[in-house]
């Protein structure tokens, strides 16, 4: 069981095991490799969205902003790669993030609720795990960069759940996230054998 | 034939021509529609580049930036937008982009060259239109809100060019370009009946 004091998000159906912290701790010269796929995966996400839905203003006006900060994050990781002499690269992406993606259903307006949905599961769970790196981490600078970064995903997560209730009815948007957030519990429940931000 | 004073970029093969100035100042509305959705491809494929290559630190280095002033720009095309009552909404693309594309080669390193060429090319056009743009709008506002880009988008083209020069032998490069440069100049010789930044 992790300590009280790690910084949770309701809408996690599990909290992240112990087992995982300790593979990530172990190496974290990976997790920051894949921490840096992971902001400029997040960036496209946002941009992608934004292409999809032209007219929906409050959408694209959101979005954009969050595209904007993902890319200071992706710099901003790059930068710590940089600092510890780890060099940017290739890295296969663990089936979290294809897993979820799955799970949105292609008729729209079902489409644009579940894409909102996973893209702020996803942000729930960033914020959770940054908060581990950050309480675990050796490196007490970085463990300040990784406070910084969860602060921000969840703010994130706070968007996309406020743009699902933009465009949806409340309790179509709950149960739905009921139903996502199982499978994202789900998609953690076995460790990856590689070390990732989502393994 | 348009005045001397409008800037131009060496490498553009034919200058734009005077009916697609009539046609997008009497069409700024739709002009800065489509405007904005060129401001997000342009993240869009600098985006894709980072994620292509992702070993290629100063190509992720350099695009980071470019794809945060891409956005940056785009906010800023949509707070026109709001401030003159355009809404929101898709445009369909003219062949320009798509032509272009088309000239890309399919195997390595051929792909890469050729992408930051295109990439670069579509800047030098970007910021030789947007400088018609700022020379011709009746906005003052406007026009000097265009001149403040049209310095970026020949950064940019800069940037692109120093790319293809640091992966490839300067020969090549310049070879290249040429045949490519053809190619734009060619796909913008028959006016597009809509109007459209690269129409
Ligand atoms: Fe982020
Ligand atoms: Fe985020
Ligand atoms: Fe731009
Ligand atoms: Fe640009």
């Amino acid at each position: 069981m992790l300590s009280s004091s790690t910084a949770r998000i309701d809408v996690l159906k599990q909290p992240t095991r112990q087992d995982w912290v300790e593979q990530a701790i172990a190496n974290m010269d990976v997790i920051l490799l894949d921490h840096s796929h992971c902001e400029r995966k997040a960036a496209g996400v946002a941009l992608n969205l934004m292409f999809r839905y032209p007219s929906n203003t409050a959408l694209v006006r959101k979005l954009t902003a969050i595209a904007r900060e993902e890319l200071e994050h992706f710099e901003q990781v790059n930068q710590w790669l940089e600092r510890l002499g780890i060099p940017l690269g290739f890295l296969s992406s663990p089936p979290y993030g294809a897993g979820l993606k799955a799970q949105i259903r292609h008729q729209e307006p079902n489409r644009l609720l579940d894409s909102l949905l996973v893209s702020g599961l996803i942000e729930a769970r960033s914020h959770e795990r940054l908060g581990l790196l950050a309480e675990y981490c050796s490196l007490p600078e970085l463990a300040q960069f990784y406070r910084g970064l969860m602060v921000s995903e969840a703010r994130h997560y706070g968007i996309y759940w406020l743009l699902a209730e933009t465009y949806f009815d409340s309790k179509v948007v709950s149960q739905r996230r009921e139903e996502l957030a199982i499978v994202e519990s789900d998609l953690l429940s076995a460790l990856h054998p590689e070390p990732r931000i989502h393994s």
